[in-house]
């Protein structure tokens, strides 16, 4: 294939957040695709959209609806597979006439990101570059102004969706710890927090460095969060 | 203090990969101030160089010598204590007399940031903010291609600095992992993902994103390391 594929990480929500390389390749681009939800605009979109071309292409990739279909069911990764073939399909068309491809991705591209899933369908086949982007971790613990390793200070990146007694291991064993992917599954976050003793310590970032950011500690955040939330543990070892 | 803190990371190499709030920022800053050794360029202020702006003043904050004191000695310690209150100190004159001043950091500021240590003594003294840097290994698995964490993997980022049997431990026990701070460990990081039977997927990296960029298989990869290097494990749960 002719083009050149992009991946470019755009941070977790102030614009500002973009890398330099992220910003000229966006504004450079013929095409820029990105996920999103049916009805709903995307996230990275609007973080870049200051950068993309009045020229540029746009290429929606629209999520399947899942509600009908729990992630339990094998259907549930056949549809989501099915559709990261299709996304993948679109991209490579566009490749191939040889108009390169802005990928844009929330945060990282390879930490938890969607993009992954192109990546993997495609960099065997043509030219890919993929840019860093601000982690929502990173993002979140600078605006918490909470530091969080210091010296031999291990740190545990956990997905909320682990089964809450390996939740609570992980996080006895860890030095500092951050939770993702909490949302729905913030009722066995906040007992895994309690239960390893360490809720003093805990923070809440709901929607880290965008408009309506809000920083609180753990203990203080009742009901449920938002997709857009994550848990921050500062390491132990602090010395000096 | 009438000054204003930002402590502002500028990435671990690239000059294109500082974010555009910290190349605002840096541009901004009437005070430009950076950790360095002793006859040696502060690889934060080469990344950050284009930005300064010609009236600027730096100020370079130089670490003792510590060639002839052990880590393990308490000394080390109370030196390297006493350099951070200096350092915080020579910061303070600057903000007391309304002068902001930006202090870059490699990297992000709060991952083992050296920048951590001025933080915690000043920041109930002054107004501090922190602009987030793309991290080291960010940064690396980009350039690696090499996606890390799917679905509910784990990540682990480990120093080098520990024992041996502790690091093997956490391998045995993460999806991904990151190890940091090789350099002169390098010999027991090699043991120790031996030990863990996961060889065949680490990936070597030094120098990520700069010029003398090297990636190489772990098992490839003899003899000593720079203090510039990781290792990166990628996850274990790759599916759709
Ligand atoms: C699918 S993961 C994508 C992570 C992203 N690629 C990164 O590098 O951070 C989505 C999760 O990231 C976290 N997240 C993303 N943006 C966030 C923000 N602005 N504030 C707080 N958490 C955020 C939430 O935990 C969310 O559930
Ligand atoms: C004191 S830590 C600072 C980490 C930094 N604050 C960050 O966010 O990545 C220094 C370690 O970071 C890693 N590192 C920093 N820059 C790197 C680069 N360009 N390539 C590979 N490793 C790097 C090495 O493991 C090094 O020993």
């Amino acid at each position: 294939m002719a083009g050149t594929l992009s991946i470019v990480g755009v941070g977790p929500g102030d614009p500002e957040l973009l890398t330099l390389r992220g910003a000229r390749l966006i504004g450079a681009a013929p095409v820029v695709a990105y996920f999103c939800r049916e009805k709903h605009p995307s996230q990275a979109r609007t973080i870049a959209q200051a950068h993309i071309g009045p020229g540029a292409e746009e290429l929606p990739l629209v999520y399947p609806f899942t509600t009908e279909v729990s992630v339990n069911n094998p259907a549930y990764h056949q549809n989501m597979s099915a559709f990261y073939d299709q996304s993948a399909e679109r991209i490579a068309a566009e490749l191939t006439v040889g108009r390169d491809v802005v990928l844009l991705c929330e945060g990282d591209p390879f930490l938890y990101g969607s993009a992954m899933y192109v990546f993997d369908r495609l960099h065997a086949r043509c030219h890919t570059q993929v840019v860093p982007g601000i982690m929502a971790m990173n993002g979140c613990w600078s605006q918490a102004l909470t530091p969080m390793t210091h010296g031999d200070d291990v740190l545990c990146v956990l997905p909320a969706t682990l089964p809450e007694a390996e939740l609570a291991g992980w996080l006895d064993r860890a030095d500092a710890a951050v939770i993702m992917k909490i949302g729905r599954n913030m009722p066995h976050v906040r007992k895994a927090v309690a239960q390893s003793g360490r809720m003093e310590d805990a923070m809440y970032v709901e929607r880290g460095t965008q408009g309506a950011q809000a920083i609180t500690p753990l203990a203080e955040q009742e009901g449920t969060a938002p997709y857009f939330s994550l848990v921050l543990l500062p390491g132990r070892k602090r010395v000096r």
